[in-house]
């Protein structure tokens, strides 16, 4: 698995407009790929890992079977990729959102508030969702493949927020924090802990009505603040 | 589902020592029963709800495929046994264990410590992390069992709490809770967001060590006695 593990890639990325024809093929294949992933998950999660088959992975994604193993090899790389291909991409980009919204504050309380609502939008997107459901049922099967997810997705955008924080202290907008990945965590939980077990255990429709999720935001910066906030 | 839902009951007790023969016979069927039980935990933990079989839950609790179907009348009601039947007792149980330690405080801090130490053994135990992962990874296949799961369990677990701490509130020992299930939930979700992501995701191996979880666990008293705590 240590092998697996070192040779999944983030998916190809579109090309570019106008380029060549070995771009078009390139995009060609990275549509493929796209296709081939999408259909993936949807499979994967109707049946599980034991249960779902290539076949269907390709007659769902249009292609042939061949063109799911020239690209994905087997399911298990398949499963590897789903889980961790865009992962190290898809942390960097909120990391950097979740900075910007602290880092260029003026006002604290209104920053804490606005990651909340930032946490709570992005988090309870079903493709989130879904994929965070896959990983778990499929942890006992794979614990390398769910662990290194957690560690360089989960684990990772908050020791990156904890990283804000401390920043946020050294500008003097928070006071000193002993343990800056704890303190990101507590405020993750603050914010997640209701909506997040909602929803992934009693479903999608149990997501919180809007003005619910604002409520849970704004006491998440209240009670964070109450602690980590300058007198 | 409504049906079966109002269907399940608890598992039968033990009979009492010197109990009749009526009694004796009662008590082989419970111990069938929880054999039973336990066998098909494994069993859909292992294959899934759609890959496990009633022949196989038969084998592993080592009686015949009619005794099972007797017991549960089909693999939909096993499941729905399993993820409710002892749900009620088992929140009772935990309920008044937290009530208590919260209640009988004198030392608001420390309460909230041992209350936090508590969460973190009984929530991080094995069995309960396989139950959770079970109702996760069926939750899109039977809502209604998911979300009364939720309900009946987590939600009410959380309910319960905050009525103890309104209760701590009116001796004066904490501020006046606007929202006292809320209070309640950002309490756990301090507590646990980290621990049981960990081991949720990245497998029961990876249970945080005994030094690290009573930090966490203090840490989430400080927090929470700096936004409820009486100044």
């Amino acid at each position: 698995m240590d092998r697996l593990l070192g040779t999944v890639q983030p998916g190809a990325s579109q090309p570019a407009p106008g380029a060549s024809s070995a771009g078009v093929e390139e995009g060609r294949t990275a549509r493929k790929r796209r296709a081939i992933l999408n259909a993936a998950i949807e499979v994967f999660l109707q049946h599980g890992y034991l249960g779902a088959s290539m076949d269907e992975v390709a007659a769902r994604a249009a292609v042939s079977k061949q063109t799911v193993y020239k690209q994905f090899e087997d399911k298990e790389h398949l499963f590897a990729e789903i889980i961790l291909g865009t992962t190290v991409q898809v942390v960097d980009e909120l990391a950097r959102a979740y900075a910007n919204t602290l880092e260029e504050a003026t006002d604290v309380r209104q920053a804490f508030r606005d990651l909340a609502r930032r946490f709570l939008d992005n988090l309870t997107q079903p493709d989130v969702l879904q994929l965070r459901r896959l990983v778990l049922a499929e942890a006992d099967r794979f614990p390398d493949i769910s662990a290194a997810w957690f560690e360089g997705a989960f684990h990772r955008s908050l020791v990156l927020l904890g990283e804000s924080m401390t920043r946020l202290a050294d500008r003097g907008m928070l006071r000193d924090l002993p343990d800056p990945t704890l303190a990101a965590y507590q405020f993750a939980g603050l914010v997640m802990y209701k909506p997040m077990n909602q929803v992934m255990f009693a479903g999608t429709r149990a997501r919180p009505a809007a003005d619910e999720l604002e409520h849970i935001a704004d006491r998440a910066a209240e009670v964070f603040l109450a602690a980590y906030g300058r007198p």
